[in-house]
């Protein structure tokens, strides 16, 4: 197969997205979404909002890493962020996916791709890092949209959701404000996410 | 409302592109794609493919394109390609949308983004052809791995597709030989796409 035709594959190949649903509802409420379109939305909420980052980013190099970030869930499939069972093969699991995945292309750009992937999941980089923050904020705010039916559901706690935005503060402190006092916090008081953290205080 | 207030406004609205279904099947050929995976799907298929465009371009204002292109039919709703009723009252349905949609947005951001959706449908400038192809190629992919079946629904003529595709031959040779030889041809055919040519030939 010619590059071409491997391009062509990996276009078709990753059209599967579309058919990987998370546990997040559309603001229609009706619908969970799906990988592809929660990667379209973080992917255009970079763009939206890049000036609220800390430090400086390559928004394209983010964007990218938005668009990519979830193909390995083709064969992985969506690991709900508060599922502890599924988070402690998940890094295992989306490796190989990956592998798989990626390599439909040719070698070099298959090893862009792959080293992007990583650069993301390291989150150790500005890109990576703010991509992180739009990852975290954006099924956030479908969950405040949908009157935290998602979060009921899960029974999601707040240690949880905290801890996994501990970097958003110093990543991006106007987006955690505005997240916090906008979307967790009123979803806190009407008891659609439990405080466990007053307990954990005492 | 302030301008972060404004922005996190747009980004929840923006969420009603996934209901707006395409004629455009899957590749699981079971349902319609909507909008919002198009546009991801265009997107990454930009980055992917960026190599095969006739002049260099930026991609980061290619993929914006591509990303927002779709906002306005949130409005104005899904104009099918080769339905020319729909087509006549397109631009101005359209406009109508860009103009509330974009103005949630804050009067720079709205403006930039109206400038860039403008851009775009005018097919003038690098970005905007590149896209543009995209736009058309992600689809075409879609229907010749779906068996033809949208084109065989739509009764497609092969004119339509030609003229549709008109300026994608100088935009991206190889791309538009790809698209030829692989997607369109062997759908003609199989019959799946009326070939209307020959008889204007005559």
């Amino acid at each position: 197969m010619n590059r071409l035709e491997q391009q062509m594959q990996f276009a078709l190949e990753v059209d599967k997205e579309k058919m990987i649903y998370r546990q997040t509802y559309r603001s229609d409420n009706e619908t969970f979404e799906n990988d592809a379109e929660h990667a379209w939305h973080a992917a255009l909420m970079t763009i939206l909002l890049s000036e609220y980052a800390s430090e400086p980013f390559d928004v394209l190099k983010a964007v990218t890493m938005l668009l990519i970030h979830d193909i390995v869930e083709i064969d992985a499939g969506d690991t709900y962020a508060y599922d502890e069972a599924g988070i402690a093969t998940q890094a295992e699991r989306e490796r190989k996916a990956a592998d798989r995945i990626f390599n439909i292309l040719s070698e070099d750009q298959a090893q862009k791709m792959l080293d992007l992937w990583l650069e993301f999941e390291a989150k150790e980089t500005p890109e990576a890092r703010f991509a992180k923050v739009m990852d975290n904020i954006q099924p956030i705010m479908l969950n405040a949209a949908t009157d935290g039916r998602a979060w009921k559901e899960h029974e999601v706690k707040l240690s949880k959701i905290l801890n996994r935005n501990k970097t958003t503060p110093e990543n991006s402190p106007a987006l955690w404000d505005y997240m916090l006092n906008n979307f967790i916090l009123p979803n806190v008081e009407k008891g659609r996410i439990e405080d466990d953290t007053k307990a954990q205080e005492q």
